[in-house]
């Protein structure tokens, strides 16, 4: 039968973005069993990569085994009991679906709107959770990946805690790739993927849970409603407890931890700082590169790893993608959600955040919107 | 910062099993796009491999983005609604994890019980449906994992079928290992894993719905408990609908789809009825060397994939497991649950159901256990 051949895509979408070579040698390396001593000290390692990566001293800090999304599940699922009031700053897809998955797990929940690509301020925050003072959670989309949008998170945690409320985080799209600090912050649980600023491929949903968050998972009258996710066991797995023993609670995905540990490796071995730097630079490199195409971004405070713009007027979308993928070997994304259509997604995304790739797609925007342009 | 190195184990134990190289080479190719149109064909190629290894037409035939418990929990939580009556065959850990899986989704769930090592009659079957006729679904477990007991299912979807309930099977450790026919069989629904017969590593969880079961979906009042599993948002991805429309629902796990493309190319090269052959003549030579070194199998009904015996008298569980581990590199599995510290579980799976690894296994317990047994 016919193997596997994949094209070596330029991937600027959003997510996943470009996977190292060292990364993808250790995924193929030999499986091992999920309760080796070998595997054990493997994935120790990468929940301890992961807490620098976050900057947690966060004990409970591990991969969920599932995408980006089983994270998001992960944190609602656990800190969500039946009749809860929660807020959730919806302003994009990912706040969308955040209230979808919270209303699943018998929340109600107060949606804080903000218009697409708009992000919220803490006065916005602080009337909401004076208007419903029982909500037990604030959650907030760190990058929203639908409209580039940047949302600070600073004091917000302090605003939620006067509540008796949990912070909680969307990181999929900043983890790696801009200033993110759990513990300095105050977060009290946060998600986000493996494919995105830690070019890793997806398969995983690196999650943290702080001491406020564990204490409302202890005092919960209800099983969490999924088996799969519920920490209670899961962390019997991920954490020893010192004396050694490990409960099995399902078989862990054992390569993706491989690769998850070397992409971890390689973003330590840059350097926080230096990554978010490199991020930064390649944004306004591709910036002042679409701004001289007289492309525009939508959201004021654009993130540098996500870079939404407005797709020219008389341009065919789906026939300039395709044409970028086909031609140039190059992916971004289409518009998600109510900009579907009206933008494009152009991701600079760990590995991919260079200058080579920022070249590479305004060299190519440059021919292909040229015929349109002067149409 | 060190790489993965992991040692190259003999893997025999109830899971993960030995990936072959070609495998591990597949998983490590470059990543695409989920949206990519090079990916969409490699993801439909192994669905429609998946059609052929289970043994259905069912349209809806994909790998669940986790591992195989994901699958579990993907069947229940589309498959129910809460205050719904089901019925599950519990005779080891694997049935009483469904029964808790289950609970979660709202469901009153009646408890076939058997002795742990036990399967079920179809006379028990049948009882268990007259006398709780309102349920909506009997579950049972194909190949008992904590137990290595080996249910028989044909005939069993007829039984459900008169009480208008769904028949639900777990085949984690029979796809690709045992006979196994889903539309003869009647099987409504259906979860396994990649990491046994299939050799794949563990993260996907391949699960098959029929046409009983896509109705039931159909008229569900309520929504699924969970977003990330619901399989009315899932068919949209995974289904193009002819038109060639794909929504997006989560970053589908790339690399994995890759090795389980590959992993299924391999068990339909060597085709399905050798495979099984090869899987029954690995487990007699087994059990005739564990007979002839004296020790016994604890299910009555065995699977050939994973062999359960009882630990010999004497004999220090740990000590002897280590010992395999550390001095001849074979992993077999502990005892699970009420089993712990009294038996072993030797798996046979894909590409470990070998002359040689059987030969292997059978001389190093010859050589361990002769102290002991003389001692």
């Amino acid at each position: 039968m016919n193997t596997i051949h994949p094209a070596e895509r330029v991937l600027m979408g959003p997510g996943p973005s470009p996977v190292p070579a060292r990364v993808l040698r250790a995924l193929g390396a030999p499986t091992l069993g999920h309760l080796d001593p070998q595997y054990l000290a493997i994935m120790d390692e990468t929940c301890e990569r992961l807490r620098q990566v976050y900057r947690t001293r966060n004990p409970l800090t591990f991969p969920v085994s599932g995408t980006g999304m089983a994270g998001m599940e992960c944190l609602a699922v656990n800190l969500i009991e039946p009749g809860d009031e929660v807020i959730v700053g919806v302003n994009g897809v990912f706040g969308g679906r955040m209230k979808d998955v919270m209303e699943r797990c018998g929340a109600t929940v107060h949606a804080l709107e903000a218009p697409w690509g708009e992000v919220f301020t803490a006065g916005q925050v602080a009337a909401a959770l004076e208007q419903h003072p029982k909500s037990r959670l604030l959650a907030l989309v760190h990058a929203e990946t639908s409209t580039g949008a940047h949302q600070p998170l600073e004091g917000m945690a302090d605003l939620a805690h006067r509540h008796g409320a949990l912070f909680l985080v969307d990181a999929v799209t900043s983890l790696g790739g801009h200033e993110l600090r759990v513990d300095d912050w105050g977060i009290d649980a946060i998600y986000s993927g493996t494919q995105k600023c830690l070019s890793c491929p997806p398969g995983l949903s690196p999650v943290s849970f702080g001491e406020r968050a564990l204490a409302r998972m202890d005092a919960r009258k209800s099983k969490p409603q999924s088996w799969y996710l519920d920490v209670s066991m899961l962390r019997k797995y991920y954490l020893s407890g010192g004396g050694g023993g490990r409960v099995y609670h399902h078989t862990a995905p054992i390569n993706m931890t491989y690769a998850l540990n070397e992409a971890l490796a390689i973003v330590l071995e840059e350097g926080l700082d230096a990554r978010i730097a490199r991020h930064a630079a390649a944004h306004r490199r591709l910036r002042a590169g679409l701004d001289s195409l007289g492309l525009s971004y939508i959201p004021r405070q654009s993130l540098h790893t996500l870079n939404c713009v407005g797709i020219p007027a008389g341009a065919d979308d789906a026939a300039l993608r395709r044409r970028l993928l086909e031609d140039y070997g190059i992916e971004i994304g289409a518009g998600l959600g109510v900009m579907a259509g009206k933008a494009w997604r152009i991701g600079l995304m760990g590995h991919g955040a260079t200058t080579r790739n920022v070249d590479l797609i305004l060299a190519a925007l440059r021919e292909i919107l040229r015929p349109s342009t002067a149409g």
